[in-house]
């Protein structure tokens, strides 16, 4: 029996198809208004309404085109594509709630770290302390083409940035401006001290920043650090900064080797275990009763699009499946490259032996980390043994439908979650960070966010 | 008299003093909560119920420090600084009304276009077609500095880095999606149409886009294009791109001059004069009488900061007044480049011999373009002349302080503009552009946006 709390994050993306490639085709799927405002209020509200943490919105820069050669099968199945801004859809869900968090995906390698660091604190501002940052190097090549490169920064070169830019941030964030800076006093005309405003004098490899940050301090100074790399440059990048770090895996075997090795990394750096949270990507399909979510999982898979799922497959793992046979067996595909990146696939059922077109219906609900059905109970009991087996924290839950898999979710399970004293009754903390680790608003004294270039501040 | 509709924009910042430095510190004033959600939900109805066409909000990337040197005066004085992002406030705004349009600042030295491009469109989608760019080249060394430069561009190149800039951002949202791109066909499992979504391939000067806009086309595709340029190289980019042009003038003489200088820029092109409206900035002080608005005037002139004005004065004509006496005059002040830059003041009234003291208290209240005050009527009799004298369409209202200032227009002059026939008393439009021009959601068809690349859409 788990007997910490589950965190619950939910997964979404400013585009129709997100996880579930194919599924927007069902009637009951509303994730085609991803453009509307209403779309994101109300799935704020329903959130909140969940005790859910934190919303958090992937985003990618580029359309996926491994599969076939071309964007064609993601455009046709809207799989991640079109594909809007991430943070412009946060101050519409802020303002429709009062606790809810919100983690943004932002790559470090398009945009520059002095206007990227004034748009989080406006965000932070105007969600009073709510915001995430879920620090990305970005994988994708078309994204790096039309940004004017010739081609994909190299792997373990985009750390060395990620680690240069967060840098740069912290320093905006953390240092440039002391606490009581601001005076906003009417009476003798000042509305900011000037001496306690500071340069941050960055001179780095990749970055000049000689001067101070834009805006004044906002509630976290630092959003609430996410990150999700699974390389080992990755792991080491996330044991270091990140206070959320996200796992995708098909089974719980896999998922406790994830956590067990990242566990191992953090242990090797100054900060405690209890200081960062690892979430597992998990979709779940709950009915009212066992048999109704079986029903449900069958009319599901009826809008799998195998094209969609090829076109996601294609991008997050560099595997073109155009050339093999939906009845061809993995096991007996002459290529290492696709038996090896599908070898967590057979970890599910050590005996099985997958086609390529079950890999697709795999990959069709939930993408790479798979699904749950069942009843509420069921539902529960499962996420207290993932919990138990695994030792993740809590679940990056993604939707087959929207919104529907988010209010069945809300409506069914949190209930039960509730009543079982893994998922609190309210909101208790006064930021997303304080929410989270219940340690106050600011990064912890440790963290490296606080170590660089103290000196600034008097 | 004014036989045809005043435009009406109000002009703000995400930042507590815009162009009415120490005024921050009228107990009345409430720029302070511009870091608040609430500030900006409240004040886009007040503008709607006001029939404004639209809110504009300006932006810089840096801190003015020509005066004395240093950024103290205006970090003291909260003369634009600290300074927030301002697209992410648009999306609060548009959440609570329904027709006002929102125009945003955004530079084209500091961002790259594929990524601004998306973002416009986004803001487009969430606002159903009520965006603006006011495209700015960024004249602020202090915010090149930062963003890694050695130094600000030069500023004709500046313009020819625009050029390129708005050429790929038309590219993007005119061309690369086909209208009927997406199908949104779930029987047949068609998201979009790939044949209809086309790469730009852009290959210029300054940006290489290969690729496809990663959105699809929102309801305007390109945003209603603001500019507000003055010098040669800005009025010629103007007339060519610019639906709305902002200037500023302290007497309808300069101003007069201005439009005269505009239109005939605009008469060199394949534009109709009526694909242009020109606004000009000014603050009205409104009170319920005459006596009511003159001694408001003078309770407001109590708050303006000297030390502010200079740091904003600095900021905008590059001039440091930190070596003049306050009571020293101009015309004996042996500095051409400062008398010239003054030279608009004189006009005011041609026999007056200007202080620099004197100067500073003019910028004190709506900065370089000045202030009218006077009764309900008086305010709107003194815009009926502006436009009737200087060829004006209408104008960019700035705050003395804010939100009192829009409060006392939108209640007390917007009705009597109503009666007169001048502000409309509904919406029509389907959005920001057909409210401001009749004509439909699109640039019209020579707009030089409609012309890049016409071969790409089949």
């Amino acid at each position: 029996m788990v007997n910490k709390r589950i965190f619950l994050n939910a997964f979404d993306m400013n585009t129709p198809g997100h996880q579930s490639p194919g599924l927007w085709t069902h009637p009951d799927d509303e994730s085609h208004r991803y453009k509307d405002s209403s779309y994101w209020i109300e799935l704020a509200k329903l959130l909140e309404r969940g005790r859910f943490d934190a919303v958090f919105i992937a985003d990618v820069l580029g359309t996926y085109d491994v599969y076939n050669g071309s964007r064609d099968a993601a455009v046709r199945q809207g799989a991640q594509a079109p594909v809007d801004d991430p943070l412009l859809i946060v101050p519409l869900m802020s303002a429709v709630t009062n606790h809810l968090g919100f983690g943004v995906t932002s790559s470090v390698t398009h945009e520059h770290p002095y206007l990227f660091a004034r748009r989080m604190t406006t965000l932070d501002h105007l969600t009073n302390g709510r915001v995430g940052w879920n620090i990305v190097t970005s994988y994708l090549k078309s994204a790096a083409v039309n940004m004017g490169r010739a081609g994909q920064i190299k792997h373990d070169e985009r750390y060395d940035i990620a680690e240069e830019y967060v840098d740069v941030c912290y320093k905006l964030w953390e240092e440039s401006w002391e606490s009581d800076a601001v005076k906003l006093d009417k009476e003798n005309g000042i509305y900011t001290d000037p001496n306690k405003v500071h340069d941050i004098h960055h001179e780095g490899k990749y970055y000049k920043v000689p001067g101070a940050h834009l805006s004044e301090p906002s509630k976290q100074r630092t959003p609430v650090l996410y990150q999700a790399g699974a390389s080992p440059k990755g792991r080491a990048f996330a044991s270091k900064h990140a206070e959320l770090v996200f796992i995708g895996s098909p089974t719980k075997n896999a998922a406790k080797e994830t956590v067990r090795r990242l566990r191992e990394d953090i242990a090797k750096t100054d900060r405690s275990q209890d200081e960062v949270k690892i979430l597992t990507m998990l979709t779940p399909i709950v009915g009212k009763t066992e048999a109704d979510a079986l029903e449900k999982l069958e009319d599901y898979k009826k809008h799998i699009s195998h094209e969609g799922a090829s076109a996601l497959f294609g991008g997050w793992t560099g595997i073109d499946l155009s050339g093999y046979e939906e009845d061809q067996v993995i096991e007996y595909i002459e290529n290492d490259a696709i038996r090896s990146a599908l070898e967590s696939f057979t970890s599910i059922d050590p005996d099985k032996k997958w086609t390529v077109g079950e890999i697709k219906d795999f990959v069709g609900i939930g993408g790479m980390s798979g699904y749950i059905a069942g009843s509420p109970e069921q539902i529960a009991d499962q996420l207290e043994e993932w919990v138990d087996e695994t030792g993740v924290d809590g679940f990056n839950i993604a939707y087959a439908i929207t919104p529907g898999t988010f209010k069945d979710f809300v409506e069914l399970v949190v209930p039960i979650l509730q009543e079982r004293g893994l998922v609190k009754h309210d909101y208790h903390g006064t930021s997303l960070r304080d929410n989270l680790f219940e340690q106050g608003d600011h990064l912890p004294e440790h963290h490296p966010g606080k170590q660089t270039g103290k000196e600034l501040v008097k």
